[in-house]
């Protein structure tokens, strides 16, 4: 009954949530940092959160931060991020916070009284200025002052972050006071949706995620010999295509050796001169590694690398491996995930402890806090798009487990 | 020394015509129909035929015919075309009519008076407005009046090529009228630059075509599933670039296999959406297969469309070929080859038998006339782009090769 009535509630939060005052666009959910929609949808939670007696203030940039105790006094953390990619869906993000939200709810009309801050995290999916988990990396304070006054542009205008959350209000200049969201929270977790298909193909209804992958980003450009695609005989040839289709089968065959988790995907491919009737003088194709286990995933970014070397040069090209990026992997806290667990049993419905392969917020809050993550599926594992689709029913289970887990932790 | 005055000649013909008068850009040759360096161009070839007592005139839509008999008598063919790529070089096309114009030179030195005609084709390039071998395909009705009226237009501005022709002060109306350039040959013989590394890699100077190679460009477009990189297992992912991996692999084999000049090219790949973290949901290749002999290549295209569905299909994806274009191979004229295979012999430089890879003017001359053509070698097969180099002293070794075979043919 209690179940139903969250679910209703999560339900109503999110159709609400999708109206026009909260979206820049008609065909699909497009919020970020700084516009109307984004401060419509603070101000939601905020007036829902002010009505359940907590107060509500937003750090020096914009992450919204809500609790029920004094600053000072110890409090356990649940939250998300309500900003969506350009292009986005309901529940991506949302959820998570209207799911923190039906904590607070729950917590209120159980009587618990439980210690708890909200948090919503400002910029998680960069669609404003590009640059992902931007509201967490100012909290953790991985970036830099000159990444805020002049690196991290507007996509729409191109004016500094720095310029633009002056103009709407904001304090950047006090961005390193953002690291004090953390300060009070004993422990920390997200829910999200999942955004891939493992608990929708493995029936599971919850996903209690163990650790967020690490990555590897890089590229690799293969030099091979612009020459006319008829003229130019098959042995005279130095294709650089023929270096991409090996290297694409050899990460396909590393990765699903390396197990645990690990995957890999080649999303980019660019084709110089990419004409029809030229061979390509060369082509660069981009890499993106990861897994749970950092050695298992470093070793396929190493491995394929190597192996594309190898082939340009048996070819008779040469290929470049060039590094974009690369993060640890980041595991969550066993005491969290055990009290988690545990409450996900006393249900009876199904989950399971699985990684997330997606980035999170929780990996910025993580140095700091014992953190944990709850997974709810999403429909055929679409995300990132207007088909994007959960289930409020899960994420009321989700609810019941957190707050449950949250009583037995404090 | 007759060879070396040739020489000297036709490197004054060619670096003339680099000139900045005869080239829309200065750091490229880029000249085409209609254009002041076209024009120029055109203007040039005409002073110095008239100077040899040719006749010279346009066809209605301004390919340039010039004869030293009068309309209606037999004469022998040889040309080539005059206009470039947009960032092309001195020697495609242009250094062919220069050979053309430098066998009239030694026709009329030698006092040999062989009845000739000189042709230098419009846009074989396609530069003006998309469409290779425009002026010859016109000349060989390859095109139809919507073509012409409404389909081609410029790249420039838009306007059609029938509007730009008028305006130039040509009679597009008239283009039926061009057939009758081809009325009074007995025979056609092209010189072009190689544009590929055979006569190079083999250490000859002269190749004898002994066919035009013809050609499938196609397109596969494999069908996936656009999943998160991170988050989605190596086992429930239907990633596309994996088909597009094994097709390219596969097209290597098969034209290898087919030999006989076969040749397989994917010089196009575009990924949807294309980005570092997503599984594409799409991949479209495109497929160039050629060669001289049409069951040949025709067999690579059909086995490797059914192998990237096959595949597809196999990894739980589907794959469709769709084909753009397709030309059969133009095999040259016996006879003529044989001419001029013994004209080349009695020079004692090393020449060879040949296909060409690349399609010329001259496959739309063999419908109505016996044909051949004379490659000379082009430094590192660059060409297409302002780097493109050849040898004058070829070119004269190929125009006395021309002028002894057209004499023992008339």
């Amino acid at each position: 009954m209690d179940r139903e009535r969250s679910a209703q509630r999560i339900e109503r939060d999110i159709e609400t949530l999708a109206g026009p005052a909260y979206t820049l666009s008609d065909a699909a959910i497009r919020r970020y940092a700084y516009t109307d929609a984004y401060r419509n949808t603070l101000d939601y939670f905020t007036r829902e959160l002010e009505t359940l007696g907590f107060e509500v203030e937003q750090d020096p940039v914009g992450t919204l931060v809500a609790r029920n105790r004094p600053k000072g006094e110890p409090v356990f953390g649940i939250g998300s991020h309500c900003d969506s990619n350009r292009n986005g869906g309901r529940y991506d993000g949302t959820m998570g916070v209207v799911t923190a939200l039906e904590v607070c709810r729950r917590n209120a009309e159980q009587g618990l009284d439980l210690p708890l801050q909200v948090i919503s995290f400002l910029e998680e999916e960069g669609s404003g200025f590009g640059q992902m988990l931007l509201g967490s990396r100012i909290i953790a304070q991985r970036v830099t002052e000159e990444d805020l006054r002049e690196r991290f542009r507007s996509l729409d205008d191109g004016r500094s972050f720095w310029e633009c959350a002056a103009d709407a209000g904001y304090r950047p200049d006090r961005w390193r006071e953002c690291a004090h969201v953390l300060d009070d929270l004993t422990g920390w977790i997200e829910m999200h949706i999942e955004q891939a298909r493992v608990l929708q193909d493995t029936g599971n209804r919850i996903g209690l995620v163990t650790a967020i992958a690490g990555y590897v980003h890089a590229d690799v450009t293969v030099h091979g010999r612009g020459d006319h695609a008829g003229a130019t005989p098959m042995d005279l040839r130095l294709d650089p295509t023929t270096v991409l289709a090996e290297a694409v089968l050899e990460l396909e065959r590393l990765a699903r050796e390396a197990g645990e988790g690990t995957v890999g995907t080649v999303g980019e491919i660019e084709v110089d001169p990419g004409i029809i009737n030229a061979i390509a003088a060369r082509v660069r194709f981009s890499l993106d590694i990861r897994g749970p286990v950092d050695d298992a995933y470093r070793s396929v970014a190493r491995d394929v690398a190597a192996f594309a070397q190898q082939v340009a040069e048996r070819r008779g090209m040469t290929a470049e491996y060039r590094e974009r990026q690369t993060l640890p992997a980041t595991p969550m806290d066993g005491r969290i995930l055990d009290a988690l667990e545990a409450a996900a049993r006393a249900t009876g419905e199904p989950y399971v402890r699985m990684h997330s392969g997606a980035a999170h917020d929780t990996m910025c809050v993580a140095d700091r806090v014992p953190t944990a993550m709850v997974f709810v599926p999403c429909k055929d594992g679409i995300s990132h798009h207007p088909a994007e689709e959960a289930s409020p029913a899960d994420a009321a289970l989700a609810a019941e487990i957190i707050l449950d887990a949250i009583r037995a932790l404090t």
